[in-house]
């Protein structure tokens, strides 16, 4: 199973990208999580333009379509989620790469609730098929740990191995259900 | 009175972009209306960078400075606020210009609400102060009206001149109570 994972946060040390990076370290043998770096370079959404003249629009596109999985973590800034994912999201809103994805959304700040409801709002208008099982919150605002300590933490990495577990099961469920 | 005009998209013959610009057009001559063409421009948001090593940000930021009022018009993309405007506000949550700014918050479709709503709670959270009496719908819409046939639709004409002249009584008013 490949699974794409976005942090929507572009800080080296976001808790959002740590948080993904660990789901990498410890996600089981058959699965893969690629982390989109690109975000950065997603150029600002414009209707007129259409998305196969966008290179790097293009390259987020077909790693979706090579994904039978899409992770997503978020900040929240101001309650709402963050403009970049929010900017790359728009891109895809067209698309067919989003209809029936299985998706998975995190929240690193149990404060922080308006970004995540957004984002499921967002991603369930979008036809994505989001798997609430697997959509956790782990408290790692304040916590200064890196992807390694989150590791460490056993509450916290039985949460995500749980997590992982769950979007797996689930999505194999879905597929029977729909063969 | 200096008033900051923003739309949320970046097409061409956007109905947000055009809203503004017959807001521009029919504003009393007392009130100036800056329309802000930089969006685009505008860096993705990254919390490691400060404001003052962008320059476009600056430029934003140095706008909004001079100005008494803001108006936002955005379109719902996903139903969710477009992500380069959400971008460009990431960039102004830190910052002072925000705080206390009269704001008014456009919509030119009836049928949208979610987007409307995530921009009140955006700006309230980053402090502006929301002029209700000013924040109107405008059913522009598959209208293909320009800024000239919003003007020339004497329902339209009449709901912007009362909505810019809500936005001038409020403010004052708030001004008044203030000192």
């Amino acid at each position: 199973m490949n699974i794409l994972a976005i942090s929507g946060s572009l800080r080296k040390d976001s808790y959002n990208s740590a948080l993904l990076q660990a789901m990498k370290s410890c996600s089981p043998i058959e699965v893969d999580i690629t982390i989109f770096d690109g975000l950065a370079d997603i150029p600002p959404f414009n209707p007129d333009i259409e998305a196969c003249n966008e290179p790097k629009v293009m390259a987020l596109k077909n790693l979706l379509a090579e994904s039978n999985g899409l992770f997503i973590s978020s900040p929240e800034y101001a309650h709402g989620i963050s403009g970049v994912l929010k900017n790359a999201l728009d891109w895809l809103v067209s698309g067919e790469e989003f209809v029936c994805m299985p998706v998975a959304i995190f929240n690193t700040s149990p404060r922080a609730s308006h970004a995540v409801r957004s984002l499921h709002e967002i991603i369930r208008t979008m036809s994505g098929n989001i798997i609430d099982e697997a959509c956790i919150t782990v408290p790692l605002l304040s916590s200064n740990l890196t992807p390694e300590g989150i590791l460490n933490n056993n509450a916290m990495s039985e949460s995500i191995r749980t997590a992982i577990n769950a979007f797996l099961l689930e999505t194999a469920r879905k597929n029977e259900m729909a063969e």
